[in-house]
């Protein structure tokens, strides 16, 4: 059991969920908690890291994993590596409050967009442009599984997609729907467009209600910045701006709320309706 | 000029910033920056605290209010206080990494729903049971006053809407829709039946889909804790439990944005479709 928090190993998982740097040049990042273990795609994981009470959590949720920690000598060379943790060390290493016991360090998956741009025939599609709320990012991401979006994209200026609290507010999605930082993002944009993706901007200026608007089959939605929106250069590429109707003196909406009613409306109008 | 952060003004700021205790005992509460100071209502205002730069700023946004630091001694007797403060002592007693320099005491408003009941042909409400994240509180807000909700009804496992960060996330919307707590929910929704409002629950085990949901003119929406959903008991009371269609293997959507979903449908099916 480790029971120091310098251990080299325990001083990692700090600087991974501390600094985005160190996430990039390991492509590593930390999730924690039980629900989010329950989901990680066995492939990625690398470190497990246990005190006794998530040990017991663990056991019978993932034992093929759990099981490594019997017998440190033993761990498979090839699997991922299972220690057990004191809880003092452990409560040093956590980002949360209340933790609950369980923390892996995963490898960064590597996602290719080429294909699903190729052979769809239906693409949805969110696009983000210097998102900073790190719960606003993951809320997306998870409303953007539900809706069925094939994938995110995002910009340079939005938040970092590894920061633990944005993994948290993904409740998972992060595992499953892919999401692609570009570093010049009028050019990828103009990449989907000779893919056929039609580019919807939700913009304040917009002229075409959300209730009343037609969505192509290909579609991406552009969402900007929470207190400048979009920039003008990505607002030109927009094939069409949509505007949705608010009442009272609310300026605008959450950028996450808009990014869902804008997904939703396209699973309404373009995926539900298809199926019948 | 305060200088000093062991003026008791400046200690009784920090109280309320952050304890809720203080605010409730006080019937005060804290609003910070440029933007919110420009949509609290005067009536509301009790002291206005400005860093030299932050009244620069607001000195064109609301002359009446700024003119007031001009000479500490002529202060209107019943108007707000309004001091200078270093930048030293603001930065103490701000609840931002950026302090913009500007800001204020208000009272909480009282509000009063029964008017609203008793009158209206329609009425669309939001109902919170145990909603933890202050930011989804105040999105829950936003989003209620850009749908043209009447008022949010909130037990009192709600967090604190006076909390500076449920304040930050409703950009304004707190100052215009009412939030009423309830100390007794179930006591609340069957009075809310007695003046003919539906309750439609957000529900995971609902039949009816969002999409196919046709709701009543007077409708209010039941959205459980981030974690655990609704009561049974608050679950019962709903005459119809609403199922938001979801792909992949998300479990749910972030509590506010399943309510903005839920609001935006109504506003779409009852609201706007009725006014052609």
């Amino acid at each position: 059991m480790i029971t120091s928090i310098s251990n080299p190993k325990i001083k990692n998982v700090t600087q991974l969920l501390t600094g985005a740097r160190q996430r990039r040049e390991q492509q590593l990042y930390v999730i924690e908690g039980v629900k989010m273990f329950q989901e990680a795609p066995a492939s990625q994981i690398r470190q497990v890291f246990l005190t006794q009470e998530g040990y017991e959590k663990v056991r019978k949720i993932r034992p093929e994993i759990a099981s490594l920690v019997t017998d440190g000598m033993m761990q498979n060379l090839r699997g991922p590596v299972c220690e057990l943790v004191s809880d003092e060390v452990f409560g040093r290493m956590s980002d949360t409050k209340t933790p609950q016991g369980v923390l892996c360090v995963m490898s960064m998956p590597q996602w290719s967009v080429s294909s699903i741009l190729e052979d769809a025939d239906r693409l949805l599609i969110l696009v983000l442009e210097g998102i900073q709320d790190p719960g606003n990012l993951g809320t997306m991401i998870r409303s953007a599984e539900a809706a069925g979006a094939d994938f995110l994209l995002a910009d340079m200026k939005t938040a970092d997609l590894y920061s633990p609290k944005v993994i948290r507010s993904t409740m998972g999605a992060i595992f499953r729907v892919p999401v692609i930082y570009t570093d010049h993002l009028v050019r990828s944009l103009q990449r989907l467009k000779s893919y056929g993706v039609h580019l919807c901007a939700a913009h304040l200026k917009g002229r075409q209600s959300l209730f009343d608007a037609d969505f192509e089959e290909k579609c991406a939605f552009l969402i900007g910045n929470e207190g400048n929106g979009l920039s003008d250069e990505v607002t030109r590429l927009a094939e069409s701006l949509i505007k949705i109707p608010m009442e009272g003196a609310v300026e605008s909406l959450n950028a996450s709320v808009a990014a869902s009613l804008l997904l939703y409306e396209w699973k309404r109008k373009v995926d539900i309706s298809s199926r019948f």
